[in-house]
């Protein structure tokens, strides 16, 4: 399968597992170039500047005007220059952004003095070759660590990159910042609000190093909603933490990690405390939770889609920990893989989480159909069960029986391929 | 290479990176049935009583009179039944145990009030057959998590194991408790305190499941010192610290773990603060990390031995979570098996790890080459990297620049085979 019919394969298979919010509609693409995909207000492009052999490696997101922009960083100690610059971008012009430039093929991350000044000149050669000013513009790559960046290519690459932009080529942007993603992932809806329809779009990359603390990979979105940067942020946040920090894949935590979104602030106008303003965070959390169920149905050596859902913990904290627990731990991994309806590895998950319970009021359920009762009982049909995990996606619940926290996280499967594209991946 | 061959060679290459205190020396089986292995006081078994087709499942370890015991336990909520009897048992007899036994083959965990009922039988029938009281006796299980035990095999096989038992069958006790472990894990010391030689073995098994946070998997140690269950205790719980709890395969804790050692009284006398009390310390410490280290090189998988080193932390600490986050990463340990010089993999791990760190003053060392050097100067040779890392086993070193914490833990590398075996381990 060509990887944007694979991406829209995927899309469709988890969209018939969520149900949007009252008023929020999915903007499916025609499938055509020119496609009215991208909200009103930026151009995007995205073209091979040489880092990668052949593919795509260069993306801008550029806005025709100040966008209020917010953005979640990686919190890994070992951050990378972009992001250190990117911090300083955004503080420096108080939420008013013009541009995102990302490379793909290089992390420019553990390169010190060197790497900041890289990451500068990508910044400043993005300003110069579209009119506005170096602080202005979001810097991200994703890649190898520890190798200096390819600056000349990129510098020379701006004249095709502005040649090749457009408000249409959202595709090639996709494209751009994939590392060992098989496909592109993208997600858009509208929402209608009082003073109108805003739309939210978004494009995103994974696959490996996909584990919470922040932003958890790169995914650049877009509305042309009007609001105001601070509000902004608090909806990314608040959309970060139940989206793009409840997946993973296997538990590393990257060092590049960014999730960014700009605002045009064409359309209608979002104020604070306002239903708006509460319809326009569903949205947008629809949007990140998409991207982020792709990164995982898209993670290094995925074959399964495992939604991990704990109920009845003693705070949201408490099942959040014990979820992370379950979606990280390689024996449920290598059991969901398995197709092995190996309840035992999923307590014994629990049971090391942190979080408390007593063992005998545990309940675990494939989708609806009840694994584990209270008393441990585990009178399940074999066959019955199988039916469940042999599906592409489906869920795991566990029930501590303790109070009313709760927490979904989702994961994938650890399969061969994963070792595979680990045990060679920077050669 | 049969089982018998290949713990010998994994000891022998295990013993050339190890260096013993002064005073304890390496007691090497003699090859041959009968051979003096074991301290004084203990007779032990191994037979098949059915619960695994053909390989041998029924371990006993019996002392010939009330031992000096001390055990340590999983911290795992979901803790298994013969754990929870064995807990009873210690506080029950004042630390003073006559006999282990354990069955491999089924965990006898999440299995209830039958589960507890079924360990309560195993140690009546053990000490029914020997002549000992119940609670005199430790019960072990490991194996597949939430099937009832077979108990009446167990029953039924109660004769053969007392006929089988003698104190030269400690080849058919370390064969018993195995589960996927492809080889016996054991190691006996000779350590010289002032009142004469003493000696102190132990067997192990490990494989799967395996991380921290007590024992980490079954080992059974056996001593002629005489000792106190109390002090006993303290210098079991020291030396589990720097050994079973400083390793890991996969991060998984398991529901079973327990490492217990028996004193048989019979040899030279410890007293509490003496310089015979810290040598034995040394010695035991000695036994305990041989044995993990050998469940490190048989972890399910695993082709890689490779120590983790963490220097110049704030605090043992923060050393200790950053060596646990490198040693569990997925990235670093398909880095480790791909031999690839993934540095970046190894700090990414650091710094997401909690440990506190200026990004520009670490450095990373593979044995003794520098890897990474302040200022995140990463001028290595790959040809010079590529003759460590393809080796067998060599440390990782990091230095935080921090302070004076320091903390080693041991891995292996994370391998397809890791898949094969946990993707079908229950069926």
């Amino acid at each position: 399968m060509e990887p944007f019919e694979k991406a829209a394969s995927a899309i469709d298979s988890l969209f018939s597992r969520t149900s949007l919010p009252e008023g929020v509609s999915r903007v499916v693409p025609a499938g055509q170039e020119g496609d009215a995909f991208w909200p009103a207000g930026f151009t995007l492009s995205g073209i091979n500047a040489g880092i990668k052999p052949q593919r795509k490696d260069l993306m801008l997101l550029l806005c025709d005007g100040p966008a209020s922009s917010a953005s979640v960083f990686t919190t890994n100690l070992c951050c990378a220059a972009p992001v250190e610059l990117s911090k300083r971008h955004l503080a420096a012009s108080s939420g008013r952004m013009r541009a995102v430039i990302c490379n793909s093929g290089n992390a420019n991350a553990a390169t010190g003095a060197k790497g900041l000044e890289d990451a500068r000149r990508m910044a400043a050669d993005t300003a110069s070759a579209f009119g506005i000013s170096a602080e202005e513009v979001l810097v991200a790559s994703t890649g190898v660590i520890g190798q200096l960046l390819p600056t000349d290519r990129i510098t020379a690459a701006m004249p095709t990159l502005k040649s090749a932009s457009g408000a249409q080529h959202w595709r090639d942007a996709a494209e751009a910042i994939m590392t060992t993603d098989t496909f592109p992932k993208f997600f858009a809806v509208d929402v209608a609000l009082s003073g109108g329809t805003a739309r939210i779009a978004g494009i995103a990359k994974g696959s490996g190093m996909i584990c919470p603390n922040m932003a958890t990979m790169l995914a650049f979105l877009a509305t042309d909603a009007e609001i105001e940067p601070e509000l902004l942020q608090e909806h990314l946040a608040a959309a970060n933490a139940v989206s793009f920090n409840a997946i993973t894949v296997d538990g590393d935590t990257s060092t590049n990690d960014m999730a960014a979104i700009m605002a045009s602030n064409r359309g209608p106008s979002i104020a604070r405390g306002s239903e708006d303003s509460r319809l326009f965070g569903a949205a947008l959390r629809s949007v990140m939770t998409m991207l982020a169920q792709l990164i995982v149905v898209d993670g290094e050596g995925a074959t399964k889609f495992v939604e991990i859902r704990i109920e009845g913990a003693r705070s949201d904290d408490e099942a959040r920990k014990a979820a992370m627990t379950v979606a990280n731990s390689p024996l449920v991994k290598t059991a969901i893989h398995g197709e092995d309806a190996n309840w035992g590895r999923i307590i014994a998950a629990v049971g090391r989480s942190g979080a408390s319970f007593i063992q005998e009021e545990l309940a675990v359920w494939f989708d609806a159909l009840p694994i584990l009762k209270p008393g441990l009982d585990a009178g399940f049909s074999e066959e019955e069960a199988k039916k469940v995990i042999s599906k592409d996606a489906y869920t795991i619940t566990v029930s501590l029986g303790k109070g009313s926290g709760a927490a979904v996280v989702w994961t994938c499967d650890l399969s061969n391929r994963y070792i595979e594209i680990n045990g060679s991946y920077r050669s």
